[in-house]
């Protein structure tokens, strides 16, 4: 069992937390505002707690659900209540019309999260690749995952599988930007035939 | 059956073209150098023969198996002789250490290529997230492809699953560029743990 902790409480983080609590993890909400964080907490059921924003997280790996637009403004407001976590960003920067990325080659959301957050996180992305429709459904999935040093990946590895997914290992902070770009590739799929539940590597 | 025709006469071309005689269709190779068009063609086998460089294709799908650093040209060099052509280009413009791509959105690889290419060829990208080492092993396969219109792309999804493979449609042109970071998604993945013989997809 592993205590994870979860900052968000839309739809993402609540399909996130109860994928957790359905594997026997223990999950916190931390959101902004509280009666959200209460409501996602009631709805993953009784492994949830809710956790005061900005407050250090209980969890060791520590999800981050918002919206991208949002996401370096939070890691800030936690400052040092992050020092030594896995801190797994979710984010997918999409523009308007979802054709491709806000973000630059070498300036990730992922990356700029990174630039802000206390030095002893490991700042990672993850889930940014599986649509909160497909993440709901219990069945095996391929999870891309990327940042962070090699010992952390291997942690959030672990994790992964006890979730039922198969974790697949793209590298540092340097791969980052090529996971925001297979969100958009993902898109493509679910706009051309394929529905939003498909999934990378999903059969 | 089908007739495809292939620009280029590497690993990759002979490949596609071992793979695509392999269930019953017909190859043509060709290459500035036709001495390695024969070489090429005699390992594909019999379904092989050698065209020439610069001619109208005799398939109409026309794959372009060459160095992203070249394609253009050699799109440019047969003008208007692909005209009417489904043209798929394959090619993974990575830069020198493949950590990222040498494009910017909007003006991929196969973008470059259509803006030289006649109005009437429907100029796509396919199988570069695909490593020849994944291709060459007769397993059914997940691959990407996006560009042209959407009856070129169906023509396309049909002929792949005849290679036993699964089409995976991410959309017209504008979804090229995605592709391109899937590459460097795979090398990410290839590097850090998953190995070369890694497919998006593969399981």
């Amino acid at each position: 069992m592993t205590s994870i902790s979860i900052i968000g409480a839309g739809n993402m983080a609540t399909a996130i937390g109860a994928r957790a609590a359905a594997h026997g993890h223990s999950v916190e909400i931390m959101s902004r505002d509280s009666s959200k964080a209460r409501a996602a907490a009631d709805q993953i059921g009784a492994a949830a707690t809710v956790g005061e924003y900005g407050a250090k997280p209980v969890g060791d790996i520590v999800f981050l659900a918002v919206l991208s637009a949002g996401a370096v403004d939070i890691v800030t407001h936690y400052g040092d209540a992050l020092a030594g976590k896995i801190l797994i960003e979710t984010t997918n920067p999409f523009n308007e019309d979802a054709s491709g990325v806000v973000t630059t080659p070498g300036n990730s959301i992922t990356q700029q999260i990174a630039a802000v957050a206390p030095e002893s996180t490991q700042v990672m992305k993850a889930f940014n690749t599986v649509f909160r429709n497909v993440l709901v459904v219990d069945q095996p999935l391929d999870v891309f995952f990327a940042g962070g040093d090699p010992a952390a990946r291997t942690q959030v590895a672990k994790f992964l599988e006890t979730l039922d997914m198969r974790p697949l290992d793209t590298g540092g902070l340097e791969s980052t930007h090529a996971l925001e770009w297979a969100g958009i590739l993902l898109m493509g799929l679910a706009r051309n035939g394929a529905g939003f539940g498909a999934a990378l590597g999903a059969k």
